[in-house]
């Protein structure tokens, strides 16, 4: 039996001030006109693996929110993390709600994502298969590698071993590298011996758990008590009918217990059983407002256009009006910029600025204007 | 007895969305927090100019915003032309108005502007009393020029002839030249003996009327009887006590036969009694947003802000949030760029393509949007 675990509790600072805490970034439509990147990221599994045993892990703000945007999903499988933690405890908690759901010995996780742009659906479900496939069958810790097609610094390297095992070019993992800087990316790069770390992850529920009990024992040990909790309902649970919410119970206090740790530095970079399995479609992390000419269509002077806007001599820019009211975004001689207006906020930058929105974000709460955040 | 003769039937597509079609740079704030271009002009004068001898002459669909505008002005002095037409005909609509109301066959006038800069009132005073006091005596059309500060394109340049004839340094004029090209004017200015053409105009209403028979005989010829006529009452005058509005009427008749014409190509380009005071004042036309930090403060990194503004590494920007509602405009990284947002409209455009805001106004007006002009 295959399950798929997104987590899905981002802040929502590098879409501002479109992205709000409570509308984070796979919350948006920001990779198809008419789905958010949570429904799209659904949407392209359900084909091979069906919704009941699609969880989404979240955080207690968002539940509800998911909830709404989800409907077709059971509401039982959007899961609020009790606390913030990192993803090794939260990938735990997914561990734990498998188990309670299914007796298969042989269950298997994929871990995907639902803020990334995957660019060819069928060659993703093939990937999809051939990782858990691969799991399943030689008990290996399975994380997908994207062949990088810039010296991207941005993110995490994965350093392959240059022996294919099968078909799909699963290979032994030789090493996980934190980002790197320009020159140390752009060699990667050209030795062709580097992927980049997607976050997506293939494994058997036991195979995590044992990986889990010998590099993050704390959290290994807390699988087996939070599966045995789970029946006295989940954090932050649907009221009435559904397992209701007991915040202050017993699978929250273990919960809040497991330490702060990534599942990347706690299991991946420690096991030897770990494995990479490259991408055969076109991947994006949309990162920032700059990433949106990587995956949407662009007029004639490279300009990715949303809403009521008139441009004059434009180029290369990411222009998005998402005023609900009446309202005419326009520029003259505007060149490589983002320009973002929503009914309460409008947001200027370069497009090689589109990192630091943050920096905005986080004025904005250092002044107090908590409301537009 | 002096009279102040304002020309405002200004377009308002400079400044963009700010201004309006009913709301030009005039009724703007631009130079002071608290007054709009038009109260400064006003204020400025009536030092040496009671109320009651300042005329406002603009076009019909601005007489109303203008009298709202200005309350302490009398209404009837607030003139609409009957027709749209070039500044000779308008002026000398303002020489019959003059005439209709004083019988000091010395009455002069000073044409002065609402939609421009003027840095020391106290200068300005000084120079429109010298002006006048000059024409009055030497029966002298006298024009104020402008101590070029940059080699400017965007202006008509009057050459001096070098010979000062008092104090206040009136010399007379030894040709009028149209805007000129970059290394022209770079000579004008080198030169010293240029001076941009301000568009301020001192002569008495006896000598106005003999130049324009002598060079516009069809201009100069209505000045009488559009003179006899004004008793009939104003085009758009006011309803109930004051003179009524005869859009018909035999003045608008004489005004709307008249040429399309300036008084600078009209009659001072051809004049021999045509004479130039050098401003002893900062002067600005304000002629796009780009101007601004020209005469408004900035901040340390050479940003003007106005309104609800958050910046982060801003330099040398010009940010107006005139949004009425609750609205945050933030930037990051922004730089030469000019930003203005209304409730209905927004405009970006890098500093250096400012004048070019009417672009986006032709275009808009193209689209029909012209609920936002």
């Amino acid at each position: 039996m295959n399950y798929v675990v997104i987590m899905a509790g981002g802040s929502g600072e590098r879409f501002w001030p479109l992205s709000r805490m409570a509308r984070p970034k796979q919350l948006l439509k920001l990779t198809s006109a008419t789905s958010m990147m949570i429904e799209e990221a659904i949407d392209r599994i359900t084909p091979i693996i069906p919704l009941e045993n699609i969880l989404i892990i979240t955080s207690q703000r968002l539940q509800q929110p998911i909830r709404e945007a989800l409907p077709a999903l059971p509401a039982e499988n959007i899961i609020a993390e009790p606390a913030k933690r990192n993803t090794a405890p939260c990938l735990a908690l997914g561990a734990a709600v498998i188990r309670s759901r299914t007796s298969d010995p042989n269950a298997c996780m994929a871990v995907l994502t639902a803020d990334h742009f995957i660019g060819d659906a069928e060659a993703f479900r093939r990937d999809v298969l051939a990782a858990l496939e691969f799991a399943r069958t030689e008990d290996a810790l399975v994380t997908m590698g994207i062949p990088p097609t810039r010296p991207e610094t941005g993110y995490g390297y994965i350093e392959v071993s240059g022996v294919r095992l099968n078909e799909s070019g699963i290979e032994p993992v030789k090493s996980f590298k934190e980002k790197p800087d320009a020159a140390t990316a752009a060699d990667y790069v050209a030795s062709g011996r580097y992927l980049w770390n997607s976050g997506m992850f293939f494994w058997s529920v036991d195979a995590l758990q044992r990986a889990m009990e010998r590099y993050l024992p704390d959290v290994g040990a807390a699988i087996a008590p939070m599966t045995e909790r789970l029946p006295e309902g989940l954090p932050g649970g649907l009221p009435g009918g559904l397992p209701g919410g007991l915040p202050g119970g017993l699978l929250s206090e273990i919960f809040s217990a497991l330490p702060d740790i990534s599942i990347d530095y706690g299991v991946m970079e420690r096991a030897s059983n770990v494995f990479v399995i490259p991408a055969s479609f076109p991947w994006d992390d949309v990162g920032s407002w700059d990433a949106l000419p990587r995956m949407q269509a662009q007029d004639d002077h490279g300009n990715v256009v949303q809403g009521r806007v008139v441009m004059v001599d434009a180029k290369n820019n990411v222009v998005v009006n998402a005023t609900s009211r009446e309202h005419v975004l326009t520029t003259v001689g505007l060149e490589d910029h983002v320009v973002v207006i929503t009914d309460d906020a409008t947001m200027i930058c370069p497009k090689d600025r589109a990192q630091d929105v943050k920096k905005i974000v986080n004025t904005l709460r250092a002044e107090g204007m908590d409301h537009v955040l």
